[in-house]
């Protein structure tokens, strides 16, 4: 039997979203490809999930993780029903794409980004546009709104590249159109500013935000969106009706509850920004100013292409994450910021790989 | 701005998967509704989630969930590349509906059955096709084939009938199609039989199980996808990169390494069912035997009728769950097996309200 045949023909002929890789834990490896929070979750988060382990586990989770709204919406000043929670914010991705992409309807995003958008919109069978950053760092504005995309999906900070563009921008292109405008911001706890004062001006604006980067909670899936009510509404009809499991749910809660202590390390990983962003330079890397957690790094000229400099690093145990299916990539590293001395053992790498040429 | 413009057609037009109310924690209500075991997990899964609360929970949870997948295949004689881990098995089932059905595809379902698989359908823009169960219980071999459906889902044992299809049906089906047959065994390990030896014989059967009934994490969502490895390639792409957390990847395998402490609850659930259905059937209702952790019990004609029953039972602190908008269930309460207590505490309830008329 050919069982391929009865698979939709988009899901056979995609490649599928390839994840950077993950270890097994305890590995001696220094991990800096997939930008996850060197510092673990705080004492109250910690406390909040060994008070969770009990028989209610027997149970259903709140199906819309309603204290996880209710504590969102305190937090950043919305109103629960504004706030859809996601198990993880792929999952609030897949949502958007599911709850506005019909079979060839288009969905427009600046390029390079996150590779997930156009895996998303694949298995939609809409439309997809990739429209290249103005001026390299700019929203191409007027190519996101001549592609007549229903969905448009604006990074901010943006991956890989690290750089926020001007929220007064983002404004501009809400204005201009009645299409769904994503401000997708996994990484803005580490930037100058939000997106969130521009939801009261623009009801066409939609907010992700992740616990993977700046919450250090990646390994439980967690994810907010933030849209008008009536698109929430809509949304939570799509989605799986438990996608949070409980203690997910009450680690989140644990989390809006205490962002304040975040603050301190969220400053640590901004400091080694500066630092590494440094480092790199000296060391004859180029490395545009970064917003998030990571840095786009372009391996100095010469012998050692991106690619090697990656594998390279791994010998070395040493992770970091290399783009070598897109030319415009294949000369950089992205590396995830962590702390002083993991900075510190990869400056030290470079050095050695320098010197043995 | 009309914002539901934007949303597609569907999913405007559809109501969404009701599931069952989830009552605030610590509530004194006895809960019948959305068949959790009555039970919680057992103490090494316990352990092992208290054990892995720590520092990891900043990294990713591997993307594949491999150590389930490796635990599933010792425990079920399966290879770990059939086995693909969902974030429940809704999850599952909704990966299932993006890999196979695309705009216009059949789905087939014996009626009445899960009410999710029209819903899931829905969001594909699929064609739902309900074939009324033969003679009420068989299989409807003819009517599934008829429809053209490319997926056909047979939950075995049925909710909310209760009733188990003969695996012999399944058998002839799968044989006489090239469609893909899910078999749904989220209530199978109170059953007195499963499907999995079938999966040598047919390679378009896939099964489903679900951690949320016998296994007492409805809490964690989890479920498991059985099916050959080139369809178990095509639903990765379609999954969330990291769809299963940290905390339910630790529980998983936990649970599936000690099966056998699950055994002595479930024998529990099996006697009490006995013992309630034989209740129920003195008080004059209409029970069918049922091998699941529930039964599907026809309300005694009279002036009460099922909703009524589901609405008093309620204001005596008893939840059990009513499917109001199908005529055929209008006079049917479906009622989880609980503990003995419980199961006692349901019958004098019932008692009460009869002799208040």
């Amino acid at each position: 039997m050919n069982l391929l045949a009865q698979v939709r023909p988009c899901v056979v002929a995609m490649d599928g979203y390839a994840p950077g890789e993950q270890p097994r834990d305890g590995q001696p490896i220094i991990k800096l490809n997939t930008n996850e929070n060197p510092f673990g979750p705080p004492q109250p988060v910690i406390e909040a999930l060994h008070a969770a382990i009990n028989d209610a586990l027997r149970l259903y989770p709140e199906p819309s993780s309603r204290e996880v709204r209710q504590a969102a919406a305190a937090a950043f000043g919305l109103d629960a029903d504004q706030v859809v929670v996601g198990n993880g914010s792929d999952d609030l991705l897949t949502l958007l794409m599911r709850t506005f992409i019909a079979v060839g309807d288009g969905v427009a995003a600046p390029d390079p980004s996150y590779t997930l958008y156009p895996v998303l919109t694949q298995l939609q069978e809409g439309l997809f546009h990739a429209v290249p950053w103005q001026n390299q760092l700019d929203l191409p504005i007027e190519g996101l709104l001549a592609s007549g995309a229903k969905l448009i999906l604006i990074a901010r900070p943006n991956a890989p590249t690290g750089h926020a563009v001007p929220l007064e921008q983002v404004a501009q292109l809400c204005a201009a159109t009645t299409a769904i405008v994503v401000l997708d911001e996994a990484y803005v706890d580490f930037a100058d500013d939000n997106g969130l004062p521009l939801m009261a001006r623009y009801e066409n604006l939609v907010i992700t935000r992740s616990f993977s980067k700046s919450l250090s909670l990646a390994g439980l899936r967690i994810g907010l969106g933030f849209l008008p009510t009536v698109l929430a509404q809509q949304m939570h009809k799509v989605r799986d009706s438990y996608n949070l499991d409980r203690l997910a749910q009450v680690a989140a809660v644990a989390v809006l509850r205490h962002l304040d202590l975040f603050q301190p390390t969220i400053q640590a990983i901004r400091t080694e920004r500066r630092y590494l962003t440094s480092g790199l330079r000296q060391r004859g890397f180029q490395v545009p100013e970064s917003q998030a957690n990571f840095v786009l790094a372009t391996v100095p000229a010469g012998r050692r292409g991106g690619r090697d400099w990656c594998n390279d690093l791994k010998n070395l145990n040493i992770l970091v994450r290399y783009f070598g299916h897109d030319p415009r990539l294949s000369d950089k590293l992205r590396i995830t910021i962590a702390t002083h001395a993991d900075g510190l053992r990869l400056l030290e790498a470079i050095d050695l790989l320098m010197e043995n040429n």
